[in-house]
């Protein structure tokens, strides 16, 4: 067995990250979008490092950085290195440090590495283009031609990015890897919620990336004078939608399981302080690890939603946004990883992720786990966002006693 | 006693109404604000009629038409000729077409009228200046010399505005009606609620002009990932001001005794479809005729508003942002104007006007009463405004057989 130091390697990983996060397009905060300049310098240093690690580094259509060593079927590791507009400085490179000290730490030792290939994308957050998980996509074969033609805020295609970055577009489906030559893909990610911590535990394995469901609802009443239309007569459609968000919160406590609702838009219309609202919009997004569970309760809150409005003389309409499906995580793989973590920590929490994450993707083409690492105060996509020193060295830890049972798959 | 023919005053006023409508600021909506050349039009339209009615009409300081018949403490009739963005041609007008035409069917019918003073305000609505209710301020010796430094959205001082409509702002004091001089305020008005047409009658008494508490409420909790972050932990702020809204509902219909409370606007931070929100304003619009009444309710309000966030782990602030007293119509006034009702109609039904209205200033000086007249749905402040001839018609013939009696006043 390799012989590990997880504090030195949380260090080594903490300090890697802060020069990674030195590389963005502003000053006072971390941007760092796809097919950029600070796109360009990050996989540069990525790809040093993957170098130093003894990796044979390489780079897609996409920009996708690789890093490959050994032949035949191989365990697929990574993550991201675009950001959202200020963002925090472990969302993604963690899941691309962490593999880089374990395959550095594990050829130190001169363990025989299993076949593996570390990725790193750049199209994860969706930030720049109205995309989300291009470059993953791509690996799984799963690109869509169209988003080439999407644009950014600045008018800039996704076509023109790319030839802008050195990519030849033409060449995309050459960096899909075929199904029989993908054994496994993890990636390491920070939780991005408050469920580690608040059980006291650094690390988790993930059972499934829960499926989404997201509606757009608008309720329609009438406008009227604040003070003379009595309330039996009103058809406020203010009042329907604030019954209609406490219902949403009442169905995911009452499911329980992980299912969470949120209704993060509200628009009322005139909105004025002496006018009865005529019309809300509003927005839904509800996510369980379960597909039928999300399935039940979207019906059930789209019933009582109606309900709500005919007893308020109010018309609703509903509109889908957005859908995925529940992606499981593989239970041999969750049950490899939980012995893994169970080798550096206390013990294994299962848990979903609530967030999408390029496993959506890679699970087309193999089964897929993730292990998350604690993070403070559940804070992400935030300046906030922190995961200790000693959490991600445990992370690290874990994931070179996985690699190495990975090694001794029969 | 007069002869009356309401059909055929009804009709009479509601060409007067559209004469009148004709003149606007755009060519298909009607807008008319104060101190324009479409006020100063009105203005002399409506001093023709009076003249014509047989009232020795003058203009005061403030552009305010003034006819006059008779000595000593008057009677005082009116209404105003401003009008919101996008109006109906009822809100205002009827109040000043009603009396001329019930001065104009007395005088054809010989009878020896009371001393009595016919008032047509341009500043009722406050869609100008961020004013309202500033020319019957005037009357009422109340006028405040800060609303001269107002401007309105092209930066036009109100005293400026005045100055170009050939007014001295030295001389708004001599507007003033002292106290002994006034006998009594009586306004007819559409109701602007759908009160009458509930009841199947065309006219009612007003019994107060409604108090009103408006305030405003900002709820703090904790932006969040949609998907991360397990409905127990969240701390989230729409979810508070939607039971904050259904609260204020609650509590306006357990009360009853015509109390309407509105949250009319909401705005929701930082409004995004996966993140919890963080900050939720809204604003509350309480009304009553009972002040006693809504104070209570706004005390019992914000406690539970303040329950509602401690439960939730949030944070409420509460600002007034308006507050006005009930006033109250005089009792003796109401069962003169319930007599004249009734001898034109079935029955005077009472109500509230929940709405405000230039008695709230006459009533420093003297008694008030208001006559309303059903309108069609409860609407105003919209070109679907409607009041049927017949029912101005009862509305004319019932302001005769009061200011008969007015005249026979002990």
């Amino acid at each position: 067995m390799t012989p590990l130091d997880p504090q030195a390697l949380g260090r080594r990983a903490e300090a890697m990250l802060e020069e990674l996060a030195a590389i963005s397009a502003a000053p006072d905060q971390l941007i760092r979008l796809f097919l950029t300049p600070e796109h360009r310098r990050a996989a540069k240093l990525v790809a040093q490092w993957m170098g130093e690690a003894g990796l044979e580094v390489s780079e897609d259509a996409l920009g996708n950085v690789r890093g490959k060593i050994g032949q035949g079927p191989r365990l697929l590791l990574g993550s991201h290195i675009d950001s959202v507009i200020n963002a925090g400085i472990y969302d993604g490179p963690l899941g691309v440090v962490a593999p880089i000290l374990a395959v550095d730490a594990l050829k130190r030792a001169g363990m025989k590495l299993p076949a593996l290939e570390l990725l790193v994308f750049g199209d994860e957050e969706g930030s720049r283009f109205p995309s989300t998980l291009s470059t993953s996509a791509a690996i799984a074969g799963a690109f869509d031609r169209k988003q080439l033609e999407l644009k950014d805020s600045n008018g800039v295609t996704y076509a023109e990015a790319l030839r802008a970055y050195g990519k030849n577009p033409d060449e995309i489906s050459r960096a899909a890897i075929p199904r029989g030559e993908a054994a496994a893909w993890l990636e390491v990610h920070i939780e991005q919620g408050p469920i580690l911590e608040s059980k006291n535990e650094p690390l988790g394995v993930v059972t499934a990336i829960a499926g989404q469901t997201r509606l757009s609802l608008t309720l329609t009443g009438e406008a009227g004078h604040a003070g003379t239309v009595p309330m039996v007569l009103r058809r406020d459609a203010l009042a329907g939608a604030a019954e209609i968000a406490l219902l949403a919160e009442r169905i995911a406590r009452e499911v329980g399981d992980h299912m969470v609702a949120t209704v993060g838009r509200m628009e009322v219309k005139p909105g004025a302080v002496n006018i009865i609202p005529a019309e809300a919009r509003c927005t839904l997004d509800l996510r369980s690890p379960s597909d039928a569970a999300r399935k039940a309760a979207i019906q059930r809150f789209v019933q009582e939603a109606h309900a709500i409005a005919a007893r308020r003389k109010l018309t609703v309409r509903t509109e889908p946004i957005h859908e995925i499906a529940t992606t499981p995580c593989d239970l041999e793989l969750q049950k490899r990883l939980a012995k893994a973590v169970e080798a550096v920590s206390a013990s294994a929490v299962r848990l979903p992720s609530g967030a999408g994450h390029d496993g959506l993707m890679l699970s087309k083409i193999c089964p897929i786990a993730m292990l998350f690492v604690r993070c403070k105060g559940g804070v992400s996509h935030n300046p906030a966002e922190y995961a200790s020193p000693a959490d991600m060295g445990l992370a690290i830890a874990a994931l070179v006693r996985f690699i190495e049972n990975f090694g001794a798959r029969p």
